[in-house]
């Protein structure tokens, strides 16, 4: 099966934004065992949409779009759809009601312009969007398919998960599979990491490994080609195993695994609760550990003690030891675990400080900087990093390390 | 001047790696005054390139490709080109020249592979690679205009602008200019919005307005040609001020402002301090604060009271009103700006109490529910919004509106 993904959005061809759907949709395609052979991109012009997509339409069997679903007068991939199939369009009722809720709940009303959304091509599937008001929808013509997502990244992600996945699972359960799998790793370089598993890189062809570098880690991703589902997946696990004699150590994770949720499992396991003194990542941290559901069971709070004061007045930092050592240094990094543990009754408190730049170095501590303490019941330690990158680069960076912190040191327990 | 932009790459297909280059040129062009109407991408695939090559060369005056001019047997794009336009590869000696020098600075010798990077369609122009071995190629061929730059973005980068770009700017110095201004806006839907300047929309032809959905705004840009960069300017000046009759209340900034960095002048300027109190966001509106360099003179720090206990015992919200009223709920919310502002004697206090979902609903408070206080000079002020989405979501859209509160009230002292 020939897919091509159709980003469309003058946007795009502006180069004002960057396109995340194509290599998410196309990711996600191969996952399936499909072939994704073109992207093309288009403008919100209808002359040029339906050459496109009329192109796409014979060299294709699957078409996917992304955008033009929204409500204003530049989103016409719809009516284009329309027009090219002549599907005339109609009001779906069950849509207006959808978004009549929704713009409800956001204390807005429905306007003439957000009916348009609710426009659906004859005979189209509808796929309702569970964040935002734009449905998707469906088309199946002649022998070829066409599917119709939203532009915003976080609506057409889910939609193309919850409704498009089983879809396509349901019609083409003979596609062959593909497998993935991801190995996150924590604690080595890509070229290490390349140098520890190379033997298997340059052999494998059926599972294929691939090294990737991610936001704060390198993963590792194994994709395998099978009969069937269970033939890749063993294909998978094989070859997993064999890698783990070489890089155990530095593989925490699989697949979607975050490590915000996995601490939290630890944490709630192990009845420990954490409290965090944060300066340069301003509250990153504690905000990350909130983005798990259930982390009120564990995260007691923090304090960003971002001026001196506060890390003396609220933290027990001493002035002495600011004065003497400085506000980034180890004595304080570890006087602020401890005095977050006590103050807020937690298992163990985590004490950050540091210089995320581009101002605010010194001679001996230069931009990226930081000291992470960790207190608790298996006493306390320090780490001391310099990272690289913009202010929110190594915000991150940090941040990412200190989660690595509590998750090693919650382990130990 | 329509341009196609073709990125070739089997790993873009396969959503392995983000594209780049499309963006990158495309901004460039459209600055330059030319019509990015095409973004495709193919794989390394003989059949399918020529085909792509064929349906750019029917459609679009001028073919920019990236990749595929390596040494590998996957290297192809020029082979294509040479087949489809019928004119034969020589060796280019001055890129071989080029190429040893570059190898044996590396401590690398040539190879037979090496020497493919070399083969130059007949009559094309030959754009030498200063930070690589691939040389680009110009072939100028019916009125039409076939550009290859290498893959690697940086290689591809300095190639555009210091061979690309004298080239187009020698060759078609009418172009004219395209502006383009980016209007943030803030407090009103897409569709509303567009209600308001719909006739700009439908009578516009020069310049343009898009209005675009972003995480937690809409913007509405306006793309402006012109002879001269001035021209377009000044019709994008005349037609914002137009705009603003309309929809002047709405409009927050421009461009690349921030919110972030927006709050953080007005403060500076009013020489105004801020300290937070969070529950639901765990830290993000002061992780978002911290984003921007100088924070520090105008953050205090801020508590995440994620727990009733640290509200109760450090940001002075009595047991009383939380039995009473709830943790989310407008007194709760008051009291956390109002008890924050006191305790880091900040100018301005902030409390944000609410339910970020996906349990923790109560029939009277679904998830979504936020009260979000701001306490200072002028008095005390709340908020109580209801966001849909998941947890991250509504965390970022229960950030954005306090920003925004926190802008507004700062702006009125």
């Amino acid at each position: 099966m020939v897919v091509e993904i159709v980003t469309t959005g003058t946007e795009l061809l502006l180069g004002q934004i960057m396109n995340t759907n194509a290599p998410f949709l196309s990711e996600k395609l191969n996952e399936l065992g499909f072939d994704v052979l073109y992207h093309s991109t288009v403008g919100d012009n209808r002359v040029r949409m339906t050459q496109v997509f009329n192109n796409a339409l014979e060299r294709s069997d699957i078409i996917i779009t992304s955008g033009g679903l929204g409500p204003t007068q530049g989103d016409i991939t719809k009516e284009v759809t329309a027009n090219l199939l002549n599907r005339p369009l109609f009001l779906h009722e069950e849509s207006v009601a959808h978004m009549t809720d929704l713009l409800a709940k956001r204390n807005r009303s429905m306007t003439e312009s957000n009916l348009r959304q609710a426009m659906i091509p004859k005979g189209a599937l509808v796929l309702r969007n569970e964040n935002g008001t734009a449905p998707g929808v469906i088309i199946e013509h002649n022998n070829k398919i066409i599917i119709h997502l939203p532009g915003p990244p976080h609506e057409l992600k889910s939609m193309f998960e919850q409704a498009v996945v089983p879809y396509l699972k349901s019609h083409f359960n003979s596609q062959g599979a593909i497998v993935s799998r991801v190995l996150h790793t924590y604690g080595i370089g890509e070229s290490s990491l390349e140098d520890k598993i190379k033997g298997f890189i340059l052999s494998q062809s059926n599972p294929t490994i691939a090294l990737l570098a991610r936001q704060g880690e390198i993963i590792v991703r194994l994709t395998a080609k099978g009969a069937s589902k269970n033939e890749a997946q063993t294909l998978i696990d094989t070859l997993e195993k064999q890698l783990r004699q070489y890089i155990a150590d530095y593989i925490w994770g699989l697949d979607n695994d975050t490590l915000e949720a996995n601490i939290g499992e630890i944490l709630t396991k192990k009845q420990l609760t954490v409290a965090l003194a944060e300066s340069c990542t301003g509250g990153l941290v504690t905000s990350r550990i909130t983005d798990i559901s259930g982390s009120s069971d564990y995260l007691i709070g923090s304090i960003v003690c971002y001026t001196n004061r506060i890390k003396t007045d609220f933290v027990d930092v001493t002035p002495q030891i600011i004065t003497k050592l400085g506000a980034v240094s180890q004595e304080t990094a570890c006087l602020m675990a401890a005095g977050i543990r006590k103050k807020f009754a937690a298992s163990i408190g985590l004490g950050i400080t540091g210089i995320a730049g581009p101002t605010g170095a010194t001679p001996t501590k230069p931009v990226g900087t930081v000291f992470i303490a960790i207190d608790g019941p298996a006493g306390i330690q320090c780490q001391h990093h310099t990272f690289n990158g913009q202010r929110t680069d190594i915000k991150y960076r940090i941040s990412q390390t200190a989660l690595h912190m509590l998750r090693q040191y919650t382990l130990s327990l």
